[in-house]
């Protein structure tokens, strides 16, 4: 098989939903297939994941073998050693030796990351991030989280927790957060505390148009930016905290890393208005330091299928790391 | 001679004075002797260094050959390319080939670091950094700057002003900083700007403790702390202030990079009352993200020798770097 043949298998673990395709180096998808996530437990979780993967390898035998296996996972990932450590979204609670178990079960490498992590080196191979050595991406929807790239390299941190900006303090002492902040970023910018802010203060504006929504349960982020563009009061205080508290994040970020640029995901930027709302606030308010701040960009890759764009790319890195090596012992 | 007896040039420029020493792998100096600055201009600024280093290798000609020298130098420098950018502080409007012009004049390799980059790899050699593979070092002094080091190595950034933290949003829109921006980090908590703004809002506080130092022109950090531990309210204002903005940033700093711990040098740390207090304030507003944050340490090495140092440990390292390099082709 040439070389421009080969796929790698994306595995794609959402809350929902577990996403499955291969993946050519790239980035073309295909044999793209859905299966259903039951988080009620560890145990259910996993047993979601090996029956997704039982299928979808009966499913494909008829294609080539893929040369390694891509995973992306919420929470935290030991991209190292290959180990699923925690996550709250889908509930792990003890460390899970997802590589391991996966090459016993299939004969087959597995490579893991976070997915905001996955999503990130999807932007460096890619997407917006090709262009760049240093940059962020960061993504915005139900939470808030990033990746850091420097020198074309993922910053994992020392606990494989960088990036987690949505903890970054930007607001004022009286929004508490459940990780026993104050004033962390995802309480005043994220798509779920949003839409968590709105239903609570709701009762306070008894003639906003987003009342419809909230009455009959189905309130989304887009339906906050589209009364806030037509001067719905609520929903204009929640946008503006929104790119007010995201702009400082993203000065801060740019001051302190000397990025070349960063890329923006996730479901708020869906919509372009809030896009621009963000990008204003961050020209008006950056100075001297944040020069790459101005240079915000949103990602071209397209969002339902970043995810196991994300995971095929992590397996393809781990497998030129792992022929580099080779090479190298040659 | 034996390798334990090898030194390195470190020549420390700052905006009043030139250190040059001799410095040990293992971070031992001698030889030191301090040179005069005259910043008025770029030229003369640029003929005091050679000067200084001109007046020192005459002095010093009984002493083995130095294997490299390190140059610690304020403002942004090119470390690869060995060039001075620029700076504000010491007036360096015109980039400067320093370590090409360093090699014709003394035959001597140089290597190049920015003042605050340098500490922090001194940090990392010879200091609290040394348990770590990542951590951020912090100066407080007239100025605010940080040095970023990751899986052992330091963060440059894409334009080589990775970690210009003074410049983070931690304070309200009232406070203009000179880059630009509003509620810049070090307007609230350099003491460049702290004694500033205490001279600037000291005639609505007529019975402060510290009203003397300022008549007599004197007034310096030290004062502020000390009426602030007495009581006095402007100074109490000043230092509350300092401490809610810099433990934000350091708790901010923590969540995004996942660091092992923070590091905290520069004057304002020779009190180690101030820092009391933030290691406090820290304490009791990180949360589950910013577990770093509370492994908040002081400087071990001494204020006064880590310029030195730090030059010398910039040095050090480029050589280990060539030797590498070097038995790598062979």
């Amino acid at each position: 098989m040439g070389e421009s043949q080969q796929t790698v298998l994306g595995i794609d673990v959402g809350g929902t939903k577990i996403l499955i395709g291969r993946i050519t180096r790239d980035g073309l998808s295909s044999e793209c297939k859905r299966y259903p996530m039951d988080r009620s437990t560890q145990d259910s979780a996993l047993k979601s994941i090996w029956q997704a993967v039982d299928s979808y390898i009966a499913d494909t035998q008829h294609l080539p073998q893929p040369v390694m296996a891509g995973l992306g996972l919420v929470g935290k990932v030991d991209s190292e050693r290959g180990v699923w450590v925690s996550a709250v979204n889908i509930p792990i609670r003890h460390s899970v030796e997802i590589a391991k178990e996966f090459q016993e079960r299939y004969d087959l490498n597995a490579a893991l990351a976070n997915d905001v992590h996955a999503a990130t080196i999807a932007e460096m191979r890619l997407g917006a991030g090709q262009q760049w050595s240093n940059f962020v991406y960061i993504n915005v929807g139900t939470g808030i989280a990033a990746g850091i790239v420097n020198n074309r390299q993922l910053l994992l941190g020392s606990n494989f927790s960088a990036g987690e900006i949505g903890h970054m303090i930007v607001g004022s002492e009286e929004v508490r957060c459940k990780c026993g902040q104050t004033g962390c970023l995802e309480m005043l910018a994220s798509g779920g505390d949003m839409i968590a802010h709105v239903k609570k203060i709701a009762p306070d504006y008894p003639s906003s148009t987003l009342q419809p929504y909230i009455q009959s349960g189905v309130l989304s982020v887009k339906h906050i930016f589209q009364a806030a563009q037509s001067g719905d009061a609520l929903s204009e205080d929640m946008t503006k905290q929104a790119v007010k508290s995201l702009g400082q994040a993203i000065i801060n970020i740019s001051v302190m890393l000397d990025t070349e640029g960063i890329i923006l995901g996730g479901g708020l930027f869906q919509n372009e208005w809030f896009y621009e709302q963000l990008l204003k606030y961050v020209q008006d308010h950056s100075g001297l330091f944040a020069k790459s701040a101005k240079n915000l960009q949103l990602s071209t890759l397209d969002p339902k299928n970043v995810g196991l764009l994300g995971a095929g790319c992590v397996a393809w890195r781990k497998h030129e790391q792992q022929l580099k090596v080779r090479s190298l012992n040659l």
